[in-house]
């Protein structure tokens, strides 16, 4: 539990929030600024963040929760896609430094669209030169 | 394996990649059109998808894929940060079929951003009602 952390203010009810779901390890609920409505955080009660500090274990319980509010959002709003999303610093969006996924309803007609600009590589022995570094460093 | 998916055939080695990393059950490899250079898909070798159809032990193996190559582009490119996403269907951006997810590394200087659009509910029951549909919709 980390005091100035609005999530765990949030978990343990020091602030206020709309929830979707909780259990012992594990709390949903509305994001209040919603890219589509119906847009959910999932979130573990216990502060951990950034994705690469977090306990394997933590994380395979918020996949399958990300997994059943997915479902959910699809059997109870009709939704007709799902973005799930998870940010890790600032360069990347995080704002709330405590780990969290999006889970977000789309619809066909919601009018939304990601800023999916593809790149490209000079050649692709630049690609491969990303690969390696990425594989090299791995553990 | 479904012989028109392009993930299927990149696993079977029909179709190049670059990998990243293999193990019995996933595959890691460099998406060709990065948002950000060193930008990495990992997927299932099995042929499921969206995540809401993914069996949940699948997902869990995924994650900590996902985990460790977020791990190696923070020591491997010096990332500053890491955005994971995952698109379900067409409404969210969805375009080959194969659950993916993509670890996108990010650096202060790579001039991206999303298209974040925070909305808002007209009024708390609004909120709520939406928290509701979900939560009655959970299995």
């Amino acid at each position: 539990m980390a005091q100035e952390c609005v999530f765990c203010r949030i978990v343990e009810g020091a602030l206020p929030s709309t929830k979707v779901y909780e259990d012992e390890d594990t709390l949903a609920f509305m994001d209040t600024g919603p890219v589509v409505r119906g847009h959910t955080l999932v979130i573990p009660k216990v502060h951990v963040d950034p994705i690469t500090e977090t306990p394997p274990a933590v994380l395979q319980k918020l996949i399958v929760v990300v997994q059943r509010i997915a479902r959910a959002q699809v059997k109870g709003l009709g939704a007709d896609g799902i973005n799930v999303t998870q940010a890790n610093g600032r360069p990347a969006g995080q704002v709330v430094p405590h780990i969290h996924f999006h889970v977000i309803p789309r619809f066909a007609s919601d009018g939304h669209s990601w800023n999916w600009r593809a790149g490209k590589y000079e050649s692709a022995e630049q690609m491969s030169g990303y690969a390696d570094r990425i594989a090299a460093a791995l553990e």
